[in-house]
């Protein structure tokens, strides 16, 4: 790890595969095999277990955990305060009646946030699911489906309200088409969501 | 900062703007430029970013974060972790596509949590809002919308279920008034809510 | 307490009734007169007041806040950042006008949690209630009302929508009967909900 990485006193930081310009804040612990890409701000009150992947460019507010098969690509957006989770049934491992669950790791469910997308404060995300490329969930939202690319979805169970720019903007569409207004990008309506055009 | 102020050993305290008589618990930070009143109780594992204000007598329990943007008048309860926002339409500010977005601080929204207002445990507010005095944020309410005084609201969206005294009594209207059966205060039902008549 | 104990160097642990085998992560803090049983995992980031009782066997994950009239029985799973709460029309007790209301404990609801049950990551439990033995609350539902034995529970507010089996896995009833495909135990409907029968 390089100097130009900036972990609080009081964080713990287990890994070794950090990159340069990312900053750890105060009572945060990332674990070993933990890695994350350069100049992300990782804040405060924070858990990142083995296996994490986060991606560079990414901001990730207080009070996050991120569970093994938890991997955010580059320049994600995560609020404060979301819950992730990897196990649909879940039960204590320490139950007796639930040992068999826990003898292999078949209960293990992966969740993939694509690049640029955006999780809201307090959003809840059930295991198993892909965020797609600039998507944005709701503050609150409770995300039970795959979330396509440039949806805005709220709501529990969540479900697509608008469409986003990659700048965050809503978009309006006439006639199939839209322009954002902050940054002239163009979406036509597609198969299932939207597709950027220009 | 007087000597009338208690700070947790662990608790990181920047600010020298806080009331006598107030409390402050493990694991929390309190940045630069935060205001906190006299006889405040801030839980455990809570972080105040520079610009928030609390009013005095409030009690914050713990996991709350309130960011920049964030005031709070006098005689406000936190329950535990409640979700607070500022920005409608976040992405991560290290997103060259957002960059834009975050040139200025047009993103930045303010939430006003009147005096005596209480917001239940793990509600989450939507940014830009107004929780007027004496409301009630019902545990688990997602707000999209300002909740008028002495409101109860519950729900993702919040809306008005009931309607609570300053003690936090509910009220039952008989021909547009009610009385407190705790505390004999009186109220008339009013455009937009009710008023306090005595 | 015994060598047989495990306690994070950064937890403050001032319990000395922790069962042997148990581990307490860190940040977290577990106040007098807490209980714990044995081969219990109690997370990071937690916070367990005075009066809490957690039976053996028991998984609580990251970021979970038990409060006073709390009670986990055996084998009992919490989510990450779970709400629980125990006072139904909460104001601050440093507020003038709620003096009256924290004169005494007549505020005080207990929730209790049965043996062997879960909880999802982000729920929020209203106060006073029950989740009964082996019952499954969703991540993100509210949880407004008791839930029967064997229940998963999920929405805002939480409804009953499957049953599952001890170890975890939904059954599927076939003439008011069902057989766990995981572990063949045996369930029939009764009143107000499903009971196993082998």
């Amino acid at each position: 790890m390089t100097n130009d990485v900036f972990i609080h006193p009081t964080a713990i930081v287990e890994s070794n595969c950090i990159g340069k310009g990312t900053r750890i804040r105060a009572f945060t612990h990332v674990m070993k095999e933990v890695e994350i890409g350069e100049i992300c701000n990782i804040g405060e009150h924070c858990f990142l277990e083995s296996g994490v992947v986060v991606g560079a460019h990414s901001t990730i507010k207080n009070g996050n955990m991120l569970w093994e098969g938890i991997i955010l690509e580059e320049g994600v957006f995560l609020g404060p305060q979301v819950c992730f989770t990897n196990d649909m049934y879940p039960r204590s491992p320490r139950l007796p009646q639930a040992g068999k669950r826990y003898r292999n790791r078949a209960w293990l469910l992966s969740t993939r946030v694509e690049q640029g997308a955006s999780i809201g404060a307090g959003a809840v995300l059930l295991p198993g699911l892909t965020i797609s490329a600039f998507a944005m969930v709701g503050a609150g939202a409770v995300v039970t489906s795959d979330v396509p690319a440039h949806a805005l979805v709220t709501g529990n169970p969540a479900r697509v309200k608008k469409w986003v720019c990659r700048c965050g903007n809503p978009l309006l569409f006439k006639q199939s088409s839209a322009v954002c207004k902050e940054c002239g990008e163009t979406f036509a309506e597609a198969e299932n969501g939207v597709e950027r055009t220009g």
